[in-house]
């Protein structure tokens, strides 16, 4: 009989070490990937235990680079962001652990690829809508889909005796009773005790930020971020002219001082690709900053109308790429577009941090030339071009259909509720 | 020779008395309409100072409940917002302003309507559709775009030396180095020193809000606001016990409470109507309030499908509400459309205020059962009626496109950038 | 052992009658129901042929006047049409027959529903989205995907050798080299020779409309088709001055004129939802004379910005149905929203048929006041309150953007490809 | 006193002719541009008749090749077409001949661009936002819009007085109760008689198409049209076997043919930029074709989620174009957006031409391995790859918002109407 290898995609927690072992159970060869994508993770421990259960090799893929560059900065770039909040911590890490997934299948010449995600999330979708784009012929398990397997498991306490049964270790720590992702994008906490969306997330929740009213510093932070086409390029810090030019540093040294200031948190309810409403509580700190500087100056970059088209595409985008489309025909198309639109946005933007937000409060153009904000033009003291008499025909004829109306159907009502 | 009767927008201010005094040169009968929209405004010392420069009579409209109730809570239910920042206070009070001159031009048989607004801005186009929509055969005085009035008043020391002249109390108080406008639902400010978009403005300028570093609350406050049909219909201090339930109260409350905590600053370039980029400042305590929380209970208490295309029209509201077009035949029937829309947004919305900012924590439908946020059904402990293998034919059905697109035109890049 | 009872939708044909076997092979209580879509179809020999198989009873639905009432027309009256060019004559036919299915299960208490819909289709999406909308908890049998039945029949040969076996009555008619789906509202044609997609058509395969060059008249015709808030209510003949005024006297006198003439013949390749392309020729007469006299009447009686808007939902709402989803929250709400926008839809087109197509050559509005079409107002011989001097003010503030791109970017491109 | 220099967009017209003389009585030096689009016209009478009346100069300008190449043949790789119905036929020519003006207008040193546009169509709108786009300091003049010449020029008459007058030849041929404006794309006719939307437009009135009943030929014709990325690169005479391979000479070619066959009428009421809804009938015989068989192609060729978003750019395109914003930055953008969509747009469609109409009956890739359309995965008698039992979780999953619908509101109505 052939032994069949498989890839897991391997965390180091309860989940999969017992699907790892489970894997095995069934004389499968796992070879165990654990994506490095910025989490805090003693790595080394986590291969040795996926050693002593019996993984074939261990695979520590340092991605975060990759993840910096080729996810974050340009979900950055696109101004991405579902349900006009979430940030897509979780959302863009996938297709960047994938690949990294595939690449060791590819390395193995492994058929299969196992995930810990469960049945009633998004990350299964995207996990394997990534897995069939980038390796059409790969087969998929899905433990937590599996029916034998959801019998036996019903819940972590049989998790935690099958554990101890294998001589599986089992983290000390306790466990939250809420379970979490975290990556160098941000930490997102559901399930548990926040399923019930009208209860407060408890403060000992966050572990990125600290606390805005008791922790964080009482004074304002101010910092500038450079764009070119979009994509930050640099950031300069006004208080210590500390300059940050390498999107991991760039994220590295905003998540610390947004972090401190206990900077992006949110906590909603979503709408999930399969169907399901949820609830979860995100920390996005320099996820947060970087957005809010981009969309200032987008909306000062751009010409309006464009503006208004790459707004759509945006939240077309934003909706590919949490539902698992990373690769995909729309997602490819889109984003080029988006990144057309994204060639006049070069400036910079001061930022000022304050314990819990953070907002524009300066911006201008790398080249004040090549840029459409016109001081001159909107100025009250100054023409400029500009003919203020056209402003009348300008009114009266976008008033035709507006009074055409009340020809036809008779006057509008004033006091509609 | 007859006299026509025209209606000033008066504010009381110099432009406005200069205006009037201009208009009374040119032989018209003026009527001076003064709208209190909950501006801070001595509105009898107004009226006085027209009728001393001659206004045949002064009009002052309590028009504050209309506001409330009429435009701002429409528009808390519909979630508009421009360009994704910007609330939207001075382009719903227009509409409601232009009502009350519209019937003192008719109460009056004025066939004349003039405003103070400029040749370049947005205003001076809401004012005119919002005339020309409810009174499509009244006549504009628009003297900002009057070639002559222009020649004569080419800067604020004309107008002064003119008011002097013509013994026109010009107030004391030293003029700010930037224009705002001021009702119940904000502050804006913009024009002077704001043209500028890379100088910061000054900390003096916020008139509306305290500053959250050095003059906020140190700790965090919570208030639950209630909706119905996605309108707000009561607001419980959840320190205080007390509850606010008409839409004046609520903003009232919410003002001087999110003021005191210095909520709601924006700063930002907008794209105007007539074609320019211009600076706004702008500080919308009660509305950042009741804008965040409407939009945590709407997505959770929409299907995602619905909440996609009332995402879309409340984009066209939003348009049509700054370019002036309250009363239009789009905006009637996209209105009616988001309307139906926010029959199932009924519920509870636990905010906490902090200095700067205020965020949903907590959410509950009114009635637990008639609502889509399914604990059990998304519960990891539960099945809930949703069977997790059915997850795999979902994404591998969704892949088949993926797949196909790989099939026909190779690969999908994983280092794209 | 308890029997359980499955409700079959049954149409006579040989795949549905070895269904019907088949489930009685696994020992189900069958009860078939036959719907009548307006199909032709000897339905009382299909009824015989069931019972005769061994089927428990046999529901013969007349659902032809709710299909014309509450499917066909408010299709006409939302415009709906796929990829722009499929009038969806199957896809609104099958929620219809789900509900006359669902019906028959309540009534006879079946907790099964089986169809003869294949696993490549958008049929099985359809009849079963629509059944777990209809009734949440009834189980599915989809022969066509199940492992065991699509092992055992895997051709056409195999259903004629096990008819054969058990005495199930092929019918004589030889099959076609392509299968079809008919109703009142259109005839499909797909699979078999016609997948080849650069096939030609052949012309026998055409059953409702006459060749438009061999066989239709020779001279053209006129319909008058009115309509009150965007639904026909009646049709004249212009040339016999026959009157037809319910929905179903209108479906069959059009489809017999439309279809004397050949009008309504489609050759296209259409996106399924289950993500493969294929190709289908439609025959739809009736449906293309209303779909384009309503558009015609459509973008006389709204305003544009309606009209833009209008038809964002309307695009919306093709994709639902088309893909199954006629009961669901999304297109409940886009349909309310599409109707608010037909209450102005109230008027009078004349159509020219002719060989092969009909087009719209004139129309009015049922109250020439109460229409936005303003003959004085557009007349070049009348002003009708319009200033053409305003034009230039117009144009000129609408070219502050375009000039602004000139003066920052330089120069349009005018030999750009 | 200096003379300026006008450009004026003469036709050889009553109307141009008019102006060319008041210009000239204004004391401009006028330098008339006669652009040839295509349209039938004696240039050089008009060239001489411009010149007796006084001209400067009189440029004839054949812009055939650039208007097929750089207008036409963008919008059929677009997809463009107004309101559904409308290919935009004069839209795309202002735009090509206002850089013939332009280049007129930098070639004389001119300041100033005469046209005879009114001012209540989209015409003006068109040249002067190309204007202000190409040459943003040029002056425009446009004597309908002129209060002065207004009153001088009340209609047709007094416009043949002032000819007769300063002998201006007054063409013999009988003017027609209605405009026309022709080009190698289209002849469209508006006003006059027409103006009555309900009147039918008489048979004499088309020009470019003969009748499809009684000068039609009897049989159908078949021809290919060959595309690489969305552009037609040839067109193959099926009947004749002849190639056509320029655009100059497919436009030809396809006019020719499609016009014996009376291709390409349309009847319609649209809706103006200046808030007017007028009436107007085309005939576009090759366009029509091109649009039909780029269409199918396209639908053929994409991906189902990249159409949707290329449909919604192709809508947006078509206003700009319709609107005069050619030359925009929004144009310039979705334009880009739009063609990246169209790299593989690449294959070949046969169209049958017919009395009348005609439409896409085959199709095919360029290369069959690198398209979407995927004969062996759609046969119902191949799995190719796909996994019919997938289905059925796919639905599940689907109906997951659709059941939960249910469970909080209450059944779906099924006799909605």
């Amino acid at each position: 009989m052939v032994v069949e290898k498989v890839i897991l995609a391997y965390s180091g927690g309860l989940d999969t070490s017992c699907i790892l072992k489970w894997l095995l159970e069934q004389r499968y060869e796992v070879i165990c990937v654990l994506a490095d994508v910025g989490q805090q993770e003693n790595f080394e421990a986590a291969r040795q235990k996926a050693l002593k259960i019996g993984a074939k090799e261990v695979i520590v893929a340092d991605i975060k680079q990759q993840f910096a560059e080729q996810y974050i900065w340009p979900a950055i770039q696109m101004g991405l962001i579902y349900e006009e909040r979430y940030l897509l911590g979780t959302s863009l890490a996938r297709p960047c652990i994938s690949v990294a997934l595939i690449e060791a299948a590819r390395r193995h010449g492994a058929k299969y690829l196992a995930h810990g995600a469960t049945g009633k999330g998004n990350d299964q979708v995207r996990f394997e809508l990534c897995a069939y784009a980038l390796q059409p012929d790969l087969k998929i398990i899905a433990p937590w889909r599996d029916v034998e397997f959801c019998r036996r498991f019903q819940g972590r306490q049989d998790l935690i005796a099958y554990a101890q049964l294998h001589g599986i270790e089992v983290t000390a720590k306790p466990a939250t009773p809420w379970s979490t992702d975290a990556n160098m994008l941000h930490i997102s906490y559901e399930s548990g005790v926040l399923e019930d969306p009208n209860t407060v997330a408890p403060s000992s929740l966050y572990e990125l930020t600290l606390d805005p009213f008791t922790q964080a510093p009482k004074t304002p932070h101010r910092v500038c971020v450079h764009f070119e086409h979009g994509l930050p390029t640099k950031v300069a810090d006004l208080v210590t002219s500390r300059l940050y030019s390498t999107p991991l540093e760039m994220l590295k040294y905003l998540n610390e001082l947004g972090g401190s200031y206990g900077i992006g948190r949110i906590d909603i309810v979503e709408n999930r690709y399969v169907g399901l409403k949820s609830r979860g509580v995100y920390e996005t700190p320099a996820g947060t900053i970087l957005y809010a500087a981009h969309q200032d100056l987008e909306v000062f970059a751009l010409d309006r109308e464009v503006l208004r088209t790459k707004q759509l595409l945006r939240d077309r985008m934003s909706d590919y790429v949490y539902n698992g489309y990373w690769f995909s025909p729309e997602a490819l198309y889109v984003r080029r577009c988006i990144q057309l639109a994204q060639q006049q946005v070069t400036g910079q933007v001061t930022m000022e941090l304050a314990p819990g937000y953070c907002r524009a409060i300066a911006r201008k153009a790398a080249d004040a030339v090549a840029a459409l904000y016109n001081q001159q033009l909107v100025s009250m003291d100054v023409h400029g071009g500009y003919v203020p008499q056209d402003a009348g025909g300008f009114i009266a004829i976008n008033a035709v259909r507006v009074r055409e109306h009340v020809r036809a159907f008779g006057p509008y009502q004033t006091d509609q509720n």
